[in-house]
C-alpha cells in the first residue's frame, strides 16, 4: 500500500461512460436522462492539490443500454491509459457495473494500477446525492488501493470478483465466492 | 489492506475536538467560532451502509488553543477507545494537527487500528469548503490503511512522523526526512 | 399597496397540489415523480419572522393528470380558507397553472386577498433549481400585491387573466388582450 | 403598482457597497472579511428572463466603517443612476443601512422610481444564509413597489423612515414614528 509523502504531481485517468451519476433534469423532456457530461464540474469542487487529472468522456450512456461493442470501446480505451502506468477512475452506471468491471477483469492481465469503477444511486446535484462522496472516495482509493479492478461505492471497497448490486438495498453488497 | 466484502457491520469511532472544520458565523458578533459540534449533521450526508459511527464530542476548540492537557485528555479518550479494536478519525484544527498527532504518536505503541487526524481549511458548510471531501476520504482511509497514524486531507494521506503545514500554500506537505 | 411595519403577525397560507416544484428523484425507479411533499422542508430554510404559515398538503399530482373534480376540490379549500381573510400561494405544476388559475378567477368574486399561483421548472432540490425563487417570491408577492389572482415566477407577476406557458421558452409569457 | 405584463426587458441596478452579505472567509487569516465582491455570482443563480441586470461594485465596506464621503459617493451614484429611470437595489451591511436610507432621502427629492437597500445577516454562501432569499425579495420590490426608499428583508418591506435594526433580534422591525 502506498501511503502519500510523494513529491511528484501523481496522474489519475477518469473515464466517463454515464450511468445515474451523470444524469441531469430536463426541463422540456421533465425527466431525467444522460445529456452532457458533468463529473468535470463537480471534480472542480475537490482538492486535489498534487493530483493531475485528464478525464475523457468516452460515452454517455445509461448502462442497461450498453452493448458489447461499447464495452469493447471501453477495454480499449483502458488498454491505452494503462501504457502510461497511471492509475484509472470509471464512472459508469450501476445496473450493468458489475458486467463491465468482469470484462476488463477478464482481458486484463498483469495490471500495474488500481482501476475503479464508481457510479452513484442519485444523480450529482440532486438533493441526497451520493454522486461526489463517490467520486471523493474513488479518488482516494486508486491512491492507496494495490493493482487490482475493484467496485468503490458509499465508503465500501469490493474486489471485481467479489460483488453484486442489490436491488432492494439499492447498493452493492459482497459475494460469497468469487464471480469470474 | 482490507478490501472489504465483510458483512459484519464495522464500527468507526469520531473524536471531535473542534478546530476549522467546526467553526460556524456568528450572527450576534459576526465573526467565525467553535460553538457546538456539527460533525453529526454533515456525515448524516455521507452514505455509509455498513458501519457503524460513534461521534465522542471531546472539546470545541481552535487548536491555537489546546493545551497540554487538551492534548493528554485526546490521549486517554484514544487509549480508551482503543480497547474496542475499531479505529478512530480525529477531527481537529490544522494548526496544530501534526503536534497532536505526534504525541499521540509517543504515547501509543502496537497500535491494531489506524488512527486518521483530519480537519479543514473552510468551515463545514461554507461555499468551498474542504470539511467534507477530508470527512470523506478520512472514513474511506481507516477502512483500508494499515494500523498507525496519518493525516488525510485534500486527497492525500500522510505518516505522522513526514507532515508539516505548508501555511503559504495552506495545506499538508511531506517532510524529507521523519519528524520525532 | 401594503407596507410593512405592521407589529401583528401575518398569517399565509400554502395550498401544495404537485407539480415538478415537488417532484424527487426516486432511487427505485430511477425517474423523478411527484412522492411526498417537500414545499415545508424548503420553506424551512426562508426567514418569515413575523409571518405564520400553514402548509395545507392537498395533492400531490403532475398538473397534467389534474381533473375537473380536482381543481372543484382546489376551489373548495380556497373558499374555506378565505373566509379566514389570510392570503394564499398555491404551488402547482406549471402545464396547467393557468386553467387552475382560470377556473378559480371564474368562481370566486370580490377577493379581499391576493392568491398567488406559482411553481417551478425544475424541482426544488436539484440544481439550477428556480423552486425556491419562486417560493421566495411568491411569499413576498402576497404580502404586496393588492386583491386578485395571479402567477409569480422569475421574478414576474401576471395577473391570471394575460399570461399563458410558452413551451419553447420553458417559461410565463404575457399575453396581448385578456384571457377568460 | 405595476404589475407586469410588460415587454420591454425591464433594467434593474445594482450598487454593491459591502457588508455582511458579500463577506467572504479568508482560509489565510481565518475570519470573514469583505475582500471580492459576490452579488453577481449569486444573481446567476436567480432567473430573471425579462429584466437587464447592471451591476455597479461601488466600494465593499463593513458598514460599521462607512464614512460621510462613502455616503457623498453612494449618493452622487445614485443621482447619476436615476437620470435613467430605473430602480435600484443598494446591497449594504445592516449595521448603518438605515443611516445611508435616510441619508438618501435626505437629498433626493420626487423620486419615480423605488430604490431598495437589502443585506444580509449572514453572508453568501455559508449554510443557513439570507443572502439569497433577501436579493429574490429586493429585485421583486423594485418591480411592484411604488417609487420611494425602502428596506428588504426577510419577507418584509420597510419604509425608510419607519424603520430600525433590533440587535437582540439581529432583524429590522418598524419604528412607531417616522424618522428624519
Amino acid at each position: 500500500m502506498k501511503v502519500a509523502g510523494r513529491r511528484l504531481m501523481k496522474s489519475i485517468y477518469v473515464l466517463t461512460t454515464g450511468g445515474t451519476i451523470e444524469k441531469a433534469y430536463s426541463e422540456r423532456t421533465g425527466s431525467v436522462a444522460n445529456l452532457d457530461s458533468k463529473i468535470d464540474r463537480y471534480l472542480g469542487l475537490l482538492r486535489l492539490p498534487d493530483c493531475d487529472v485528464h478525464i475523457v468522456s468516452l460515452m454517455n450512456k445509461d448502462s442497461l443500454e450498453m452493448t458489447e461493442s461499447d464495452r469493447d470501446l471501453i477495454l480499449g480505451t483502458v488498454k491505452g491509459l494503462l501504457v502510461e502506468n497511471r492509475p484509472i477512475v470509471i464512472t459508469h452506471g450501476t445496473d450493468t457495473m458489475v458486467e463491465t468491471g468482469l470484462y476488463l477483469n477478464r482481458y486484463l492481465e498483469d495490471l500495474n494500477v488500481p482501476i475503479v469503477l464508481t457510479g452513484a444511486m442519485t444523480p450529482l446535484g440532486f438533493e441526497g446525492s451520493d454522486g461526489l462522496q463517490n467520486l471523493t472516495e474513488s479518488f482516494f482509493a486508486v491512491r492507496v488501493l494495490d493493482p487490482g479492478i475493484y467496485i468503490v461505492m458509499h465508503n465500501q471497497v469490493f474486489p471485481i470478483c467479489r460483488v453484486r448490486k442489490d436491488h432492494t438495498l439499492g447498493r452493492f453488497v459482497p459475494t460469497d465466492k468469487d464471480l469470474v
